[in-house]
């Protein structure tokens, strides 16, 4: 008999791997829930339910995982896919923005040319940590003078309060911890 | 009115930059082509009519442009998603490949219960040149004991001749240059 497929069962689905990628990291590895097609293809449908009368032109990705779903849930709701990328792979003008880390910053960076400003976005990212990284994207999604943003990620992890940074705005995440 | 969408249109949709990532590289830029929903619903529709008699299981998809379209075809395939990707990303048990780049070395990983022997793969990426890339992905897919592989790449760049380190495979390219 195959498994029910719920939130709870999806939870399920996710590996958890401890000292990943450091010390007292709890890393949530969502490869396990992606391989199985079932699992892999309710996540897209949740997704798809969530966002498919919002009018979404555009859905905007973090390199690298959040471009696996991004991709899916941009063809299913019809729109187009922008990558948001780690400095120096995009090849034509970006703006840039940097961010802080635990231990130092890092930067991400988008096309000049991606979006529009009547454009409706959907950001989506696999994990909500912190939200530094997300703070990061919407600065940059926001330079196009684009009024409307959802924000989707897959896995939350709500002990670290990243939605605090986040109060604006309507967020769906399909897994909790 | 909209311009007429064939593969001929597509590939004038894809935006050419030299010098990048280094001088005398003429770059062929995707984003221009991904951030269009008419096209990119258009790319992800023939790579679902040209593999959806093929019994795909699972795509398997490199880092991290492969995964902006392999998410996409993998949902259309109802197939499972796994991700082959640089060292140190994937947290688990891995099986790791080396491969030659023009200059040094890279390797890529894939994790050890990623595949099953009886699973049939569509291994896609974004772009073929020499194949070196190729090769070593193909090398990690056959340590499962997996039979049928088939290949696919939105860009196939036709003058490095990749094509020719991949003889007994069924490829297919949507874009030609």
């Amino acid at each position: 008999m195959e498994q029910v497929l719920n939130r709870e069962t999806l939870k399920g689905s996710i590996r958890s791997i401890e000292d990943f990628p450091k010390e007292g990291i709890l890393f949530r590895d969502i490869t396990t829930l992606l391989k199985e097609k079932r699992s892999f293809n309710y996540v897209i449908d949740l997704f798809t339910e969530q966002y498919k009368d919002k009018g979404i032109s555009r859905v905007v990705a973090i390199e690298s995982r959040g471009f696996i779903l991004g991709g899916a849930i941009a063809h299913r709701l019809g729109a187009g896919f922008v990558p948001i990328r780690k400095p120096g792979k995009l090849p034509a003008d970006v703006y840039s923005r940097n961010y802080q880390l635990e231990y130092g910053e890092d930067s991400l960076e988008i096309h000049k040319d991606a979006l529009e400003s009547g454009d409706t976005i959907l950001l989506h990212d696999d994990l909500l940590a912190t939200g530094g990284t997300t703070v990061a994207a919407l600065d940059l999604i926001h330079r196009f003078g684009v009024q409307k943003v959802f924000i989707s990620y897959l896995v939350e992890l709500d002990f670290l309060n990243g939605k605090d940074k986040l109060k604006n705005y309507e967020i769906f995440s399909l897994i909790h911890f």
